[in-house]
């Protein structure tokens, strides 16, 4: 694409009366900076975010790590993976202009020494680009770093914002293992940086997911008066994955499926899905309406009938062979850690009495996808003849997160001009990929955006992830108690168990 | 094709456990056989259900008119038009078999002894075929023919069933061009058939139709709930042409939209839209709907402001010059004819109070579409800011009737990736052509089968005929005292006067 095109910057478009709003001058460190995220996501979002005109022209960027790399081989580096990885088109003037604020600043994570001299470098940023004294934190980095790296950005004055300068740190999930390890975390962040400097984010419940389904939900008439238990049979909550743990056996071995997506994920779109009509959707609103359902939550009494763990075992993967779990490289032959969790919560509110919401996750599943899927009671009376209902399902309005975002109804509609009244399942569907012509940005370009502008995520709050912990943490204990999890062959849906938690209602999963 | 194909006969294939209903011995008679309507559609009709062996193999067929022809010239018109009009392949042995029923009947309506020969033929069927006294008569003549059939019919003794052979007489809309006339119609044609004999006929609201929106309705949980005046704002109801009087000059002037098509069309769709739900899909239960809601029809008290009539002007139609209506020919330079008609309707029930039917219908109008729109108030509150919801619109649920019969809703969705929260309207769409590979038969076959097999159509009873006209005649009357209609350009969409009627309630009408 030719220099000339001015897509790249909405400032340009006389058409948009919604003037983008553009970071103040300000750096971004990143922790971590070798790792895939920062090359795959973190480094093309940047200079994604500077190609749109959304990044001060002083912007600066530095890289923590241990390398011995000067400024400059830094800034190789960047440029080759933003290359290789942007989504707007490269251009040498833009590459210029961001390439004047890369830093690098070789340490390890003990080193005191290497974050002094962090610290004058981005005092040297302040005077050479003018960044003002406006640095944020990425801590791209394992959980169990963070208590180091706070502290050694606090000890050198770095974390302590000032009346007009900021400091705000980007945390990723994990938000700890379990209730108490999530208040350690949290207590040991909030020691250092102030509450509302912590941008805790969730790249895949990405804040558009999130603006999607309040505008389904609220922007329209239609949905809400059937959203509650008068109507809804039940609501379906899916992320299933088609890969495996790939190289990250060290990390998830332990960890399984319902502390790496339920806590965080699913719980968020359960909340999402359930909630009350937000005052506003100004953060501290919508926070307020996910608390209150996290609150509501019920488990059941019987642990065993309705949850289900499974492992994955060898089997094949879009024509592929796969492994099972146990044999993948780094994971012990005994390991009970489930690849596969479903659970049933109850949501003891007014709206929700009575209405199971089923949440499940797995890796090596049949296909990737994630979508909450509101399915409806059937009509209380059907004139029909037994024959012409025979095929017919239950109503459901289906949220896809991703891929290909959008919702999908299922409803009966006759069959033309069959001999006798026959009504059967249909779809109609909507896409945004195919509804709008706007580019999507990536997640990743929002959500550095937001926090560059100090924008509050429409991210979990502490006071969600520990009731989301609360949630959890007697499932994990029970499962505990039990030996190891139900195999699944690779490329199926899961364990039995895990249909027999719905047969047990008289239910079934959707095929996705 | 080739012969050995199956698909022709349902019968054949075994996943099919819905039996398809045979006709037993029978005959069909058609007056006013060599019109257009018996050559395109009728004719061709009877063969595509003898050729997917839904006719009984002794079918007889006989036509009546002024043409001195043999059987055999008889028989070798309707292969022509079989020929040039079948739906299913052309079939030597279908063709073959059937063509050994056909017999010609060479009179005029006031000729008795032509009716006295049409006597001996179908007794001859009956000898000769096996047709065992069973006969049917298609009216596919105009109105004011069907007293003096009627009577011959009568006089001849085809009318009267027996107990063990049925006679049935076949007719099609306008039934009368107001109350008195219907109620006239009804009483020459009843006392000569019995009213269970008479099958009223709507091709163009196919029973198809009719079904469609049954199932749609009552087989689904998820639209019943916001079907009423909580949620609706008001329904729309369009049925357009885009081409103008054609060679129906000496029919139409007179007559105009109206009586047209609001009369039986839009009033019948009204019912099915408007109506609670029947016990069963008995015609009778479903006439007691209908009939319940065309009772509680109230019509608005200022008809000059809450109806409108036009008459096209010349215009552009699909890049084609267009004349006027009073230069079509036949038609009088001063005839105050509509070729436009839109009604306001409310519907005194508490489902329905205070919602207005919307009801409008025209020639040389943008383009050929019949639809129902179920178009939603807005939320009660919207937690947006109004930035965001500038270009939202009201909900919708549009029923397509025709062309490409479907459902499209509309909702509003965020605009993916904006600078701020924003909201726009999209649709989701299903259409019954795309969701099922099920071969759609022609509207004619199917009619003429229900006939054929006494099964009762679903069209208008007497009391419904009656009822739509004590809705219309006012508006007439109120018509005939103003001069000519409101012009509008061909290729647009109506009068002005249309557009202020909705505009005097704060609402447009949609564009189809």
């Amino acid at each position: 694409m030719s220099e000339q095109t001015s897509w790249a910057n909405p400032l340009r478009d006389p058409r948009d009366l919604r003037l983008p709003r553009i970071a103040g001058p300000c750096s971004l460190v990143i922790f971590g900076v070798t790792g895939d995220l920062s090359k795959k996501k973190l480094l093309p979002a940047i200079y994604d975010l500077a190609n749109r005109g959304l990044l001060p022209p002083s912007f600066g960027l530095t890289g923590f790590g241990r390398r011995d790399w000067s400024n400059e081989a830094f800034a190789d580096f960047v440029k080759e993976n933003v290359q290789a990885h942007c989504r707007t088109p490269f251009r040498e003037t833009t590459w210029n202009n961001l390439a004047k604020g890369i830093r690098f600043v070789q340490g390890t994570f003990d080193d005191k020494a290497a974050f002094e001299r962090l610290s004058q470098t981005v005092q040297e940023l302040d005077r050479d680009r003018g960044t003002r004294g406006n640095h944020a934190f990425y801590m791209s980095v394992p959980p169990s770093a963070f208590p180091l790296v706070s502290k050694q950005l606090a000890d050198s004055g770095l974390a302590k914002s000032s009346e007009n300068a900021w400091r705000r740190v980007i945390i990723e999930k994990p938000f700890g293992h379990d209730l108490e390890s999530a208040q350690e975390l949290d207590r040991v962040v909030s020691e250092v940086f102030d509450p509302s400097s912590v941008f805790r984010i969730d790249h895949y419940l990405g804040k558009e997911t999130v603006q999607n389904m309040l505008a389904l939900r609220f922007a329209n008439s239609m949905f809400e008066p059937i959203w509650n238990a008068n109507y809804v049979d039940h609501v379906q909550i899916t992320m299933a994955e088609d890969i495996g743990i790939g190289g990250r056996a060290g990390y998830y071995d332990g960890i399984g499926a319902a502390r790496d997506v339920i806590q965080n994920h699913l719980l968020q779109l359960m909340a999402l899905t359930a909630m009350e009509e937000p005052v506003s959707f100004a953060a501290s609103d919508l926070t307020a309406e996910k608390t209150k359902v996290l609150s509501a939550v019920r488990l059941p009494k019987d642990l065993g009938a309705y949850t289900a763990r499974g492992q994955y075992a060898a089997g094949w993967q879009d024509s592929q062979q796969a492994c099972g779990y146990l044999d993948e490289k780094g994971i012990d032959q005994s390991s009970t850690t489930e690849t596969y969790a479903a659970i049933t919560l109850n949501v003891d509110t007014r709206r929700w009495a009575g209405v199971p919401f089923y949440l499940r996750t797995g890796k090596r599943l049949g296909k990737r996808v994630t979508e909450i899927a509101v399915v409806f009671k059937r009509a209380p009376h059907l004139p029909f003849e037994q024959t012409a209902v025979r095929e017919l399902g239950n109503n459901a309005i289906v949220i896809r997160v991703q891929p290909n975002e959008g919702v999908t109804m299922r409803f009966g509609a006759k069959v033309p001009g069959a001999a006798a009244m026959e009504v059967r399942d249909v779809s109609m569907d909507f896409s945004y990929g195919r509804s709008f012509t706007e580019n999507s940005p990536e997640a990743y370009e929002r959500l550095i955006l937001d926090v560059l502008l100090g924008d509050p995520p429409l991210f979990p709050t502490t006071k969600e992830v520990d009731l989301s912990w609360e949630i959890l943490d007697p499932i994990e204990e029970y499962w505990s108690t039990l030996g190891q999890p139900q195999p699944y062959r690779s490329g199926t849906w899961g364990p039995k168990e895990a249909d027999d938690m719905l047969a047990r209602d008289g239910r079934h999963w959707r095929m996705p």
